[in-house]
Order: C-alpha cells, then structure tokens, then sequence
C-alpha cells in the first residue's frame, strides 16, 4: 500500500478527550479515496457509493502526523473500489483500516458511465508511471 | 427517530460533481454521534469505536437543509450503540443510513469505563425529558 | 420553542478567555435562522434584515453542547420574524435569546417578493407535520 | 471612524443568494470588537456583553472587499462601549451599522475587573500614537 | 507603511510549538496583497506572481493581534509590486517582512493586462482619498 | 523527489480570478514542510525560519488535484535545509517551487537545539525505510 498524503493532527481536529476526532478521519478518507479515484479514472466526478464497516483500532494527539494509503481491490465497470488504511506516522500504529470504498465514475449529468479502465493494465502501466 | 441536527450545504460542502461530499456527511454523522452520547452519558469523555457499512443513496446540492437523526439501539456496559439516518429536508430523500455506530465511555484516564445507564430506564425518563 | 441544532464548542469556537467566542454565536444565530425561514416558506432564497438587540447572559466551555431553538413571532408579506434562544445544554443556562430577527423572501433578482405564507396556517399544519 | 481591518469575500462567506452571509458578517464585527477592545485595555480577556440592533443595509458579492469601522462611544468602569461601521470598499456602501457593542474586561478569573482607563485621555494619546 | 488589517491569534492558527503558524501568516501575507492590489488597481482578477525570500524574525502567541502591512513599491505595466509587514501588536515586534511580492493584473481572460496606473499620481490621489 | 501529500483544489481555496489562491499554496508548502521535519528529526516542536524566494509559474482550478513534494537540502546543526515543488497532477505543469525551506528544531521552551541529525546517513537510513 502506498501513503501519498499526510495531515498534521491541529486544534480543531481534536475531540473534547484532546485525542483525534473521528469525523475529521473519515472525512480525510473520503477526501482520500475521491483523490485518488480521479486520479486513476482520469475524471473529476467521482462520488462515494459505499464505505464498509470501520473499526477505530487507535488515535493520534495534536501535534502527530497521519498517513492515509490507498489500494485499489476492484476495477468495476462504473465504479472504482478500494481500501484504505490510516496510519500514526509518530507511534506506527493504525488508526483505521477500511475494506472497502465503492467509488462511482460520473458522466457530466451527474450518471454512472463506464470508465473503460481495466483492473490488469492500470495496476501496472499507471501506478509505476505515478511514483 | 428524532432529527435534533440541520445542517445548511455550503460551497465548501460540496464535491467536484457540484453534490454534497460525501466525507462531510462522515464528519457530521460522527459529530451528531458525539453530540448524542455526550448528553445520554452525562459524560463528555465519549469516542467513536466503530462504524457500521454506509450506503449514499442519495444527496444533496448547495442551498439544501440536511437533518440527522439518532436512535439509541442499545446501552452496553461502556458502550452505547446508535442508528443514524440523514436525509435532505428539501427532496424528503434519505442520503445515507448507519444502522450501528458504537460510541465508548471514557474515563479521565481515556480508559473505557461503565456509564452506569440502563436502556429501559434511560429511554423511558431521560427522552422525554428531553424534548 | 422547538430546538433543531445542536452544536459541539470545540477549540475554534472560544476566544482567549477559553469560552465560547460571542462572534460564533451569532454566527450560529444567523444560520439558523436561515435554515428555519428556507424550510418554512419553501424558498431557498432568504437573507437577513434585521436583528434586535442581543444580550449574552451565559456562556460554553470547550466540549458543551449548545442549542439552538426557533420560534415565528410573525408572518409579514415577504418577511418572517423570528425568536431565537441558544442554551447550554450542560449547565441549562440560556446563553443569549434574541427577540426578533427579520428574514426577508427574495425572488430570483434578489428583490423582495411575498410569500404567499399566512402565521395561522403555517403554524398549525406545517409545524406537526415537521416533527 | 477608522477603519482598521479587511475582509476579502470568499465562497464560504455566501450565501445561497449568493450574496455576503449575514451571519459572517456578525461574526467579523465581533472579532473586530474584540480585537480593538484586546487593544485599548491591554488586556487579552474581554468578552462581549451586549449587541444594539443591528439592520443589514446592503450586502456584497465574491471578490468583493469589505471594511470594518470601529470607534469609542464611551469608556465604563470594566466596560468599553463601541459603535461599528461595516462597509463595502468596491460599492462605497454600507454593509450594516451598529451602535452600540459592550465590551467587558475580565480578571483571570473570568470576572468583571475596573479597566482603568478614562475615556479622554486615552482616545488622545492612544488613538494618535497607534496611526 | 499603512496598517488595513489585523488578526486575532486563535488556536487554528497555532503549530505545535504552540506559537504562530508560518504558514498562516503567509496566507495572510497573500490575501492582504490581494486585497490591497484589487483596491488600487480597481480590478478583482489580480494574482500573486511572486514573493520576494521571508524571514521569520519573531512569532505570536495565542490571543495576540497581529498587524499587515503593505506599501507599493514599484507600478508596473500590468503588475504592482508590494512591501510587506507583520508585526505583533502585542509585543510591537516585527514578526516578517517581505521586500517585493508582485502582483499581476489580468484580464477576464486570466491574461496579463495594463492596469493603467502609474506610480507618481497614484499615490499621490487614491492613497489620500483612502484614509 | 518524493511527493507525500496531495490536496484537492475546493472552492474555499480559489481565488476571485477562480484560480488556485496563492495564499492557500504557500500555507500548504509551510505545512508539509514542518511535516516532514518532524518526522525527519523526530521531534515536534519544530519552525520554520526562512524561506526562499516563490515564483509562481502555473496555476490550478477547481477539482484540479495538487501534489507536494520536499527534498533534502541540508542539515545543518539545529537546522533542516528543504526545497519544495508544488505541481498541478492534472495538467502536470508545476505551480511554484521554492529551493531553500530552513526548519529550526526547538527544545521544550522554543530554543534551537542540535537535532544529532546527520546528512548522510539521514538520507540513506531513513528515506528507505519510510516507503
């Protein structure tokens, strides 16, 4: 899996037990999963259709980094899944892991289109080109 | 359900495809969350434990009024079980249902502690004291 | 009154006596207020006129949980006057009310149009139905 | 009156009129309150005690700048009455005028404390030497 | 050097030294040029070109007020370029200075345009006229 | 050079000209900055000091994703040497760099202090263990 974005854990990031506030993890994984989504189906509308179950295995503090990593499971017709692991950069435990996030290529009226992305291709010519 | 929470969907709530994020709708659902059990748990020391799977089933565009509502689904020893449901109060359309998010009470130490709430009694004298 | 927000006093909300930053209420004041006019007179359309005086009588700390209740004072042409009071959930204290604050009914230039709202009606059927 | 700080409108300060949203802009006056408050009592905890009627006059667009005016109207025992302009430096209108906004200083305590500041002296030598 | 606007230190403004973030500063360093430039050039579309090296002499602690500053230094064809302080207005130090940030005036277009304006009656009419 | 953080373009980070906003690109360098020092010299209370001439060469819009990278430059005794590229991954032009980022390291009361960092082995050890 590879981590191509960080956060730096702030003020407003904490809950009121001053360790990282769920809500903000789950919005850095969307954030996330549509990032790379676009990037892989090479198209902006990408929106989010399903996140399976999320367990929250350990926190962060202010002042921590967290890692977010992306791996693609499924290369579908319309849709683009993944998983995601969230990690703290500082104690090298996990945060949170996700199975999987179903992500849905849009046409411009705001429909599913296919992507014309295939698993095998785009796994080996596009992510060695990436790093 | 009761529906304590609205939320207006700004310019910054929204994704690429002009909807709402679905990473926002994540964050507010986890605050709601938050919000809710700190009042039932008389306690301000509660985190987010797990998520269960989440369906967008539909959305939301800029100027829309979104409402989120939290059920108790039950009183665990340290922990409280909550059912969530947040629909756009301009197309009467569900966005997205959580049947299971666990919440845990924490102690000073950030330790997993009984709150000493029972279910029956609880939603029976404390709801409706409530509203 | 009926209460339909709820919000969490986090870092960003206090000033640098550590409670809660009077500016952010009013903030909170307003969008409810927005949000409450949009859904009653179905128009998504609706800005702010005039806000009475507004007392602060309390305050939050950090990680209270504050509400914001709604009330018609009256039902103008194009106008909507409102009652507001925000509460700490916490402490029960009344944080600031604020008697009237008129909301007026824009078309699509921005000009002020009727509603075609009467206070009776409006009162009776679309408050039960809405909770 | 002078004006000491500008605002530059952005999307997150709209509303769905696209216009400038109330609410942003009570929450500017207040931290302009604030800030000139933290200023002419050299003290850091002053808090907002009351807001006179405040009636939107005008409003903005994106892109445009707005200019937030701020005088004495009198000094209290722990108190600082101010009256504040909010004007919008492309269309040379007034945004809002409000006449009165009371400041309170505190102790470290968070209780009202004497400023020791007298109203004469301090607008001529404060006000002359901080331009 | 004239000083238009001033910042309240708050927590999101921190880095974890607990003093002001340079980053913050150098937004607010950015939008101030922006601000400044779209005043005197009388045209919304201007952007950032280039900023002169930065050194960062002192910082600000939470709930301090902070000053900019901007100066023109030179007028272009169709760019201004601008001078630069921060200073605290706490401790009266310097916090950065900036000796050029140059800004371009673009068309509706986003191509770079004359603006029209020169040096001498430029400051001599619209900086009286401003204060 | 390795690019560890990506951000997507929304709209509260647009300027009026509807472009990527300087400001917001030059908080994000300073941040990945201080990210990277601290995970690089293992320490949280780190600042930055000085940074080096930024010319701004491309731009990115709205659902444009954006990629930080850093790079070693030095390490000096208390000091981190570090050079930035900021580029649009959809167009793949490059919006800004800056070739000298200087990050002091700090004890607990803000002092710089040697961080026992040493160039060489740094780069070899430490950059291959982190992917």
């Amino acid at each position: 899996m590879r981590f191509h974005t960080r956060k730096w854990v702030k003020p407003e990031d904490l809950n009121a037990n001053q360790t990282l506030f769920g809500g903000r993890v789950l919005a850095w994984i969307d954030e996330e999963a549509a990032l790379y989504s676009i990037i892989q189906l090479e198209n902006k509308r990408v929106v989010t259709k399903y996140i399976s179950e999320i367990n929250f295995m350990s926190t962060a503090e202010q002042g921590d980094i967290v890692e977010i990593g992306i791996e693609v499971v499924k290369f579908g017709q319309s849709s683009l899944t993944l998983n995601c692991e969230v990690r703290n950069k500082m104690t090298r435990e996990t945060i949170v892991t996700v199975d999987n996030i179903i992500m849905v290529n849009l046409d411009e009226n705001g429909k599913p289109v296919p992507h014309g992305k295939t698993k095998i291709e785009f796994v080996k010519d596009r992510l060695e080109e990436e790093d």
